[in-house]
């Protein structure tokens, strides 16, 4: 066997939104781009804002000696000056350069946080419907992600994920807005986790950590706020990228903060830098980290997205589609018109429309829309998506 | 307990290089940048080619949407493209955009390849001295680094290496030219390698790997040929970056290429594409790769640090000191004056000369001398390494 016996059967129950993805390149050579109605991948299409260009252009012309060169694993100082000094705002929580490492979006932030903290055997409680990849940042640390239910309307289910709870829970992974759902964790929610996490902590003997995965705090409709995490629970980390707040998926630039109440903080970070550096990233691209600290608090324009939330979710409604409408993200994760949300994708694939079964999110029964796609997309597809669902009663 | 056990262990053991490097960076801010001789880091400080700037100018004047978002896990099919074309003729095996990968530096290759072949407990045979982040990529993957010695000249002891080789073995990983003593593996250790690789996973009615770590292959001298691996041994994987050919270091961008012999080739290169995702790489950052795909064969100017190569050998030799002309790279490995290595590069460090001890190597008597310095720091350091010597003996 050439490759080890767990990359098989990963493999084989890999990533669905990666399956769909290559499937929409195949069908747009067979079929042309503009017949098909991709929405497998969070691949953000609404372009880079205008303070980005700029921003990219006097980075390049400035081609000062070692600008290309390394630097401190955790990232420029100044870098981390710059978003240490927004994120202080956003969290209500004074947070220096040294809470922050620049990281490889917010995948590399994961998987440096997961190492560093589990022991060979930790779990890792996670809520879902989630990004099904998180269990493999949980198993390349030795560690075993758990999955909990959250409520009929998507909230975290707090009583579900007290009894979740065990000595070996080392982590609790929440990523709010959420993706596929779209749903932000109220205040209230967060604070009751917080204080079960507390007290759990003190059970067992040993700090549980809340770590959250924020790529897309931005992109938020209706004025809602994301809650602080860092206000409520001190051993707290918070993972994030510019993937979808400036639309740099492809760049790979993010960054973990640490809440500075952090126990063993020195430790930790400490520990955070080594594998930041020694499992392969060693630090985040140089040229975009120059980049964002020049454009901290700047994002995408969310009013594209707002427009094409507000094209899909009405369209589907007057179909007769039932889904939760998001808060935030550019995913809409409606209900199968059928039990077998997989075979209902394949009805939707039948009209050239991409979307990814909720199984592929541990949430069978649904299935999510990829909204970040160009408007003449979403209002084309309503065709099919009829279609679908007439055939699918 | 905050961090897992090996966390602490493996950063009290860490990183020689990177200690001295910040030290550095310490004692810059107490006597001033000019005083200080830090031959501490591999960071090229020969400026990228024009070439380079050009094609990064261009890159970035082009917006057409979506480019700084995904792309496929293995990079952009142009940018394989063009890597794999001037791959085949530098290896003399023809390569084709599938067998490439493009990573977060070859440090990022390295993991990903652990991470694919690696069983729990499988070893990884590593000549010394040698670049001692491998033991961390090994562990990554819960493998094991094995190191066996190289001869007096450094070159490989195949007889050593041939017994060093067990039932465990899964790769033998070499570095060439070598990081610290500068060392290109002939032809004959190469094929002679090969053929006992050959022989033992016969015997072991396993495969063993044999992995090249290359990023210095552009950066040698007297027009010395770096072998080919492809040419002598089917199982095998190289892993590079344009961090030192380029002076891209902190750019992270680098790939792997699998040679197209390869057992089970495709499980092999799926196996990789999945951990390039999941380590949280994700792929390598779309801007340099699109830069990179217009400057294959394009190198630093070498010149420079031959020149460089020369100050220094010949300052030293003049002092007494005794070391191997390196083939390749900008390190030079002298013996210690004294038995203790980290002795003397603390002798030469009250002279604000910053080295790496070889026992950050694997091989205490030596220490390290990273020469892609000005050559004005050479010079001005002599008098520092004369008077080093004379006390030293």
């Amino acid at each position: 066997m050439a490759v080890n016996k767990k990359v098989r059967t990963f493999i084989s129950q890999s990533s669905w939104i990666r399956k769909m993805f290559e499937e929409g390149n195949r069908m747009r050579k067979q079929y042309g781009g503009p017949n098909i109605f991709d929405f497998s991948i969070g691949n953000p299409n609404v372009e880079p804002p205008p303070e980005f260009k700029k921003a990219l252009q006097q980075v390049v012309s400035d081609d000062s000696a070692g600008v290309h060169g390394y630097m401190p694993n955790a990232g420029f100082f100044e870098t981390r000056e710059s978003v240490a000094a927004l994120l202080s705002e956003t969290y209500g929580v004074p947070l220096g350069p040294d809470n922050v490492i620049m990281t490889c979006g917010a995948a590399g932030a994961l998987n440096v946080i997961c190492k560093v903290l589990l022991e060979p055997g930790d779990e890792v409680l996670i809520p879902t419907p989630c990004f099904m990849e998180y269990r493999f940042y949980a198993d390349n640390a030795n560690g075993t992600a758990i999955f909990v239910k959250t409520c009929g309307d998507f909230s975290l289910d707090l009583s579900a994920m007290g009894h979740a709870i065990s000595e070996r829970t080392k982590i609790v992974l929440i990523n709010s807005p959420n993706n596929p759902t779209g749903k932000v964790y109220d205040e209230a929610s967060i604070q009751g986790l917080s204080e079960i996490l507390e007290i759990k902590s003190r059970t067992y003997g040993r700090e549980i950590y809340l770590v959250s995965d924020e790529p897309y705090r931005d992109v938020v409709y209706d004025g809602i706020n994301v809650p602080s995490i860092f206000r409520y629970y001190k051993n707290s980390i918070i993972a994030s990228s510019y993937s979808k707040s400036l639309s740099l998926a492809g760049e790979r630039i993010g960054y973990l903060a640490v809440n500075p109440a952090l126990s063993d903080i020195d430790e930790v970070i400490g520990g955070l830098v080594f594998y930041n550096r020694t499992l392969g990233f060693v630090n985040a691209p140089a040229l975009m980290q120059r980049v964002i600290a020049k454009i901290q608090g700047v994002t995408v324009n969310v009013e594209a997205y707002a427009r094409k939330r507000k094209l899909l979710c009405d369209g589907l409604a007057s179909i007769g589609y039932k889904f939760f409408r998001p808060d935030g993200t550019f995913y809409l994760f409606p209900k199968s018109p059928i039990d077998d949300d997989i075979e209902f994708v394949h009805a939707l694939q039948k009209r050239r429309i991409l979307t990814v079964p909720g199984s592929g999110f541990g949430w069978p029964g649904h299935f999510r829309i990829a909204f970040c796609v160009d408007d003449a997309t979403i209002v084309n597809s309503m065709k099919g998506f009829e279609e679908a669902f007439r055939e699918g009663y």
